[in-house]
């Protein structure tokens, strides 16, 4: 019996919560892609006022809908270890392609042919050029950031959180939002600097941002 | 030393990722409030849409906030078992005040002074009688009806999943959001009765539709 | 169908091992309140022949079932966090209420007639002002004391553990059990502040121990 | 550096939280040696009253220790497989000889010299012919009942829990407690076969109560 | 500082027991990568020696070398979600190819220059058309046949696992191994289906088996 | 009904991945006894490979199965406690003793007639003189190791890590087995002790070596 329509789509958002993020390296607490999502929507509510109230233009429909949404796709392919999305731009290209046909697929056959065209629009790659596009990637990077400041300040040797860390502060610091990036550099990162920490936080942020 | 700012409030939403929805019961799969209002926020999505196919008028910053805030609140008090709720109306009440008493005082302490009157407003209460407000009450209710669902299906026989099950059902189909009801009676109920379960739906679903 | 009887009573005890104390802070190890009861009543029957053995005269079978009762009313409301119970004197004593109700509804409805009263009895608050209540007091905060500091051994940073600890001791030292303190004091904290600690356990307890 | 007294102990008990009782079955909820413990000293606190209201004379103090010491030897030999208990009577009784052995070592370096006499006499084979003895052999063959109970109801077809469950049944009506075994087969097991479940469990048991 | 050498290698299989077979999934158990394959290696055992009775020539080395690092090359890609393997020729191959390059990697920077070769040789796929080959086909699809059926014997309702069962048998029984084949199909089999099961996989057996 | 046949061996395999080694102790991450026998076969893969070509002989299909086989036995009597293990020599060789009863009853049982020979012959101790296995227990040694190195690695302060990382390390080098010591001494241990750890391991790995 085929089951087809928005109940398979429903159903599917429960696999997500089963969908752990950095699969196979050790790590003092688990974070599925559900809640995730769900943090990111957070940071952008917050970082998208931040940018209002200096005066951009913030299109909410489309910033919400770009980070609930944005690793839908995962439910196709799970989360891919790291270093194979970096072992050749090919590859990553060839994934890219491959989770877009599969939730075009998906879309054909479980969502009704009304809001076809709507899931789309909504489930595209959402870190584009726009205002919303560069908030999504910043909320997303500043997850990435908090998921190994955590382990780093419980004291997790494994060198991928240290990687991690440095690579997402690297990465947050040149994303093209002035007031967000200003924001973090001198209000977060001090707030985060100033806890205790297992291993020295302070010492390998200094080595990005001086690079900078 | 006092960390006051954001960063407090960014690493307080993880502690939402350790409640744990329905505590002291015995479930198969379990569910934190984070992933929570992530599915609550995809179902009203959907739900947002049919109605505005329908003719309604929706506004989106206010519904994506209101699903992805709803919860927030459980940050201060965990998530309270079911029965204490409806313990007593002074009870209910008293929580209900309570729970705003501290969110001010997080509110006060933790956010920026610039920021303190638009978080005010977005983690206030919101199932009232907008559309927003009913579409998050829809679906809340909802994910409710689905987290039993799913233990029921697997053949969880605790009576506590029974009395969810119905309860969500029955107030689901009360919401006064006609076309979203309508949908959820023929289209998403069909389907789920369609799947194989262990424990016999169809006939807990009938004895509540059937006293409608 | 109801079931009554005694088998919901004991099938409730059950469910108190899926009550998890501290909720939604960041632990290394969880602990249950079934298993936390019966800890309670190991430090019980250690300190109590203590003080037996210092002159002071015990009713056991009441001392014995002080602890293994103690928190059987979270049955009903979960291990609420700790905050909560600090917001307000009016909400304490309301929470303190209506698990007297829900206990009192629970022994009508579910224990046989002829045991309702000695379970009256025995499901009463226990940290009166009889050796016996002191004693469950001691052991009650002892747990916490045992908890927070197997915490800051392995290195949690979460300042909870710190408050915890430090709080813990305060109460301990201040309880009217002269032996008992006494023997915590000059024993137990010794072989406990001779322990290899990730975070410098001595210090928290010198601030205490100071201040008294 | 050596550690010696109380406090080795009272770590020691959180040991128990570790120990898993039926090492290496399918289940679907884990029950450490702690909570079932705590649950065994509620059983005898019941069927003590019932015992008591039927006459008989209770040592409540030596009731509760027995129940609440009954397997901390485990936290010297973990909960070793039941086939290997049942291996051979020579082993068993080495075993035990080997757990009185690791007691009377551990008793003598962890205990204070003034409390050794107290342990030895607390932590020895409670399962005597005394009604305190014999309680507890009941409270403790309950809970294997209990355990069996709840998986078999959830569908665990694993043989090793019809196994367990005919076994703890067959055991609990033999034990001399003429008042505690009427009211197990006629109110508990009543309420008990009552509920729905996943597997058959009225057969189960009709198989053992017809062969007494 | 750089860590080059065998000790690099060594700790990576730590790793493959945090990859989780059947991402995304749920299960009532969960199997990591490296008891799999330790699993593969004891079928591999049997029914090498099966085939040995039978008259073939078995090079033992080679069939316990495939089936120990069958999976290793999971460390770097981790568990890929099933259908994205089967997505399309191209994804799958290339795939295939990135995975290979990792390997070659790895084995260059983290293998001493006087192993590589040795390295390259049993690390390379395994399933291959000699008799060591099919019997690492076949005992990788008889473990993925034994994980679909626990699930489906304790009630798991996914039809994923029903997918999961039907398609291993499929694929088992058309392997080019005479012996295992029947056998499997007279001995095994006939024990499986006399099992108890939540799920009738008497049924679903026979679907497949009348198909070939 | 009585299932016989190489099925019930198969799924006792299963078993295994529940028997989790070191049981009621603090760990930060659990360890099965089938991913041990995994590990242990693939460290035995690369000694042996460097034996050989130092100019050993090496029986390889006796090495791997020797491997894979040597915990089987746990699937009997568990992980016992290590301090069991060595209270008294009687008791160790009772062990042993009814260890070999349980698994000789086992085969006889449920392997079928023609294999029984075999199963005997691979399921007896593997830890005899032969270079094969002095490689088993060279290789069950490293594992135990790596778990103990692992948890002090990432600050775990119980004491019994410290015993098992020295008390490994110590048996370790005195295997006699000149070219793996040789190389483990020279090459991994220094590899290793380049890592940052949280407890300081170079002090407790000099205090060994300086004693040999």
């Amino acid at each position: 019996m085929i089951i087809i329509g928005i109940h398979t789509f429903f159903t599917s958002l429960n696999d997500l919560e089963r969908i752990i993020r950095c699969p196979g390296r050790f790590k003092f607490e688990e974070h599925n892609v559900a809640a995730h999502s769900w943090k990111v929507s957070q940071y952008a509510m917050f970082f998208g006022t931040l940018e209002e109230m200096n005066g951009a233009k913030i299109n909410w429909k489309s910033l919400y809908e770009k980070t609930i949404n944005h690793d839908f796709a995962e439910v196709f392919i799970g989360d891919i270890k790291t270093p194979v999305k970096h072992a050749s731009p090919e590859l990553k290209e060839m994934l890219a392609h491959v989770e877009e046909k599969m939730m075009e697929k998906f879309i054909r056959e479980e969502i009704p042919p009304d809001y076809q065209q709507i899931f789309f629009e909504r489930m595209k790659e959402g870190k584009d050029s726009t205002i919303e596009g560069r908030l999504l990637e910043f909320a997303d990077k500043l997850d990435q950031f908090y998921e190994a400041f955590a382990e780093l300040k419980r004291g997790n040797t494994d060198k991928e959180f240290v990687y991690m860390y440095q690579s997402a502060l690297a990465k947050l610091i040149e994303i093209p939002l002035k007031n967000s990036v200003q924001y973090f550099r001198n209000e977060i990162l001090n707030d985060a600097m100033a806890e205790e920490t297992q291993i020295d936080l302070t010492h390998l942020t200094q080595e990005i941002l001086q690079n900078k």
